[in-house]
């Protein structure tokens, strides 16, 4: 019995961070008892977990010993050890995702593999071995390469406009995509329990930060047409019944000027694109990542209003003890959320928390992201 | 500058049970750092408290200790040691509510004489010295005796219908109050900032549960007319601008069958009948209480869906280990959020928990409230 399961088994994470931060936050609602592995002694983690292990994620006795403590064990990044997590699969120990989905989607390559291979459709690409490699593919630029393993928040990411670029290829390992004429990048967060049961949540549509490479605010509902909304979301279950993987999935996709969708990266955990579903939706991402691997019923993932999500980036040019500006007449406003991630140190870009604004009209919240975005400061 | 503070100061809380532990899930997002003193080993707020203390709230020395380490104070619970926080506020600690507030409300029977010499409508009374003088008053029986000190969840009332029950009267200092004929029983949650910004969320209206005498579930918004929600409102912000206290106040009521809106017991700080506002309203009765103690702007208080809330009491007849029967069924429904309270033993009646339930239909709220009740069950 899944409750029976909640009660007795201890969850493990691999990560300290904020995505683990707040599913601690929301696994205190059903007395769940979580145990952090993280290789920063303060991360945001730190005090909520019930144990607190401060060690290399890539390790494998490292991990494998943290394994060996819990019953389940979850991911809330993927650059992890998944030989170590393998062992303890087979040692009897739930590991959701599974280390095979997770070592899929470690390295950009398998993962375009996998979606060419399972008629996904997806930006065309060809696989390159290192900087001399990419020269070959003149006839292709302007295109995008992504180093196959380690990027992470929009490192390992650079578009190559011509042989002038061609210098900045990555000497290692990667992919050269065909640079995608898109009009929006949108994201579907999926889930799947073990009993099979998928439930996607709305459709939300990303801005990213023009220098930082990610998301620097969200809005849901995305503002595209029913059929493109239905696409994705087909496209989203799809990816994760192929996979047959259990737990969240995030899988981010670029909308063409045509209306194609196109799958550009997944990720197999809470994710940024889902974090206004805590104020905005019946369920937060982060309860149903715990409904699925506990095997519960899924959550309902419709909106209860409208939404809208500002990361909160160190500001450029500020590094040290973090402080927040304007905070006071952000939370003057009605419907914004602050979450801050209890990071002492600010550097620029960091990802230092979000906003989460809701609004029933939609004029109204952009309105606030604007204000929000030039309000609030994270400086040093 | 507010926001400042809240960057700057350790905040303390007396008690470190459950609303305890909401307050400090509420209190993660804004990075406030909290340490907890309460005498249980194993108190819900334990592991997620940047510092917990084990310690009496009611010895000077302890309580003054405490609060030493910490720059603002505030309480979960009532029963504490007033004298160590007046001698803190003396010393310069922010103390809020403030030391002679939590005193007037320790005693029933201040709290009835504020009402009384601030003409705020209340059942009728007499001041009872031990069980002897109880029996002066018999042509006032039907009455409600009630301990004048240390009543908690329904401990500390009684109704002596006659006077042949006179025998159960309290033996030491109460009040003998009129029994109210009431049609409703209801809640106004109203919290103010050391600005005098006073802000008071929807009165919501309580069930109680027959034998316990706590309350069993509630809804909001309440069954009542405008013009009777109003005078509860204005009654509310009335007792906390004449206590002139910082911090969140609820204020329960009775309404008559000719509509008369009597205020019964005031409670300095997050209030059982505050819970739905977690995922009901624009801001949580926890944030507010954050908001208002730490001088911010007080956050909107509307509601964004009708709720109820459901209070997860242990099953009578049940003893030891707790064990969530139904979890699962009542996780399967939509609009239902569970919050368990990390409590490892239950007993007759004890508070395991609450479930919240949000539905734009009234009817459905009530259907989904029975469902609730007769699934979720805390045995042993």
């Amino acid at each position: 019995m899944a409750n029976k399961s909640i009660q007795n088994q201890k969850l493990g994470i691999l990560g300290g961070g904020q995505l683990g931060r707040m599913l601690i936050q929301s696994a205190l609602d059903l007395n769940i008892d979580i145990n952090v592995l993280d290789p920063d002694e303060n991360a945001p983690c730190k005090h909520i977990s019930a144990e607190f292990t401060a060690g290399k994620l890539t390790d494998f006795d490292t991990v494998y010993k943290f394994g060996k403590s819990c019953d389940l064990l979850t991911i809330e990044i993927e650059n992890v050890n998944t030989q170590a997590l393998k062992k303890l699969q087979s040692e009897g120990k739930k590991v959701f995702p599974q280390p095979d989905v997770i070592e899929l989607v470690q390295d950009k390559r398998t993962q375009k593999r996998f979606y060419k291979e399972n008629n996904i459709p997806t930006a065309d690409f060809v696989l390159t071995e290192n900087k001399e490699d990419v020269r070959k593919y003149t006839d292709r630029l302007p295109a995008v390469h992504k180093l196959g393993r380690e990027g992470y928040d929009g490192r390992g990411v650079q578009v190559i406009k011509d042989k002038e670029a061609l210098d900045k290829a990555f000497d290692a390992p990667g992919v050269l995509e065909d640079l995608v004429n898109f009009k929006k990048e949108i994201s579907v967060i999926v889930a799947r329990n073990e009993n099979g049961e998928v439930k996607a949540f709305p459709v939300v549509e990303l801005v990213f930060h023009p220098e930082a490479n990610l998301v620097e605010y969200l809005f849901a509902p995305a503002g595209i047409s029913e059929r493109v909304a239905l696409e994705a979301e087909r496209l989203a279950i799809t990816v994760i019944n192929t996979l047959g993987m259990v737990g969240l999935l995030a899988v981010e996709m670029f909308v063409t000027h045509d209306d194609q969708v196109l799958v550009n990266e997944i990720a197999p955990r809470p994710h940024n694109s889902g974090h206004q579903t805590i104020e905005a939706n019946y369920t937060s991402q982060y309860e149903q990542h715990l409904r699925s691997i506990f095997n519960m019923p899924l959550g309902d993932t419709s909106a209860v209003l409208p939404s809208a999500m500002v990361n909160l980036l160190g500001e450029d040019g500020y590094s040290g003890t973090a402080k927040y500006e304007g905070l006071e007449e952000v939370l003057g406003q009605k419907g914004v959320h602050v979450h801050l991630y209890g990071k002492k140190l600010t550097k620029p870009f960091r990802k230092m928390g979000h906003v989460t604004i809701v609004d029933e009209d939609v004029a109204v919240l952009r309105q606030k992201v604007d204000f929000v975005k030039n309000t609030l400061k994270v400086i040093a």
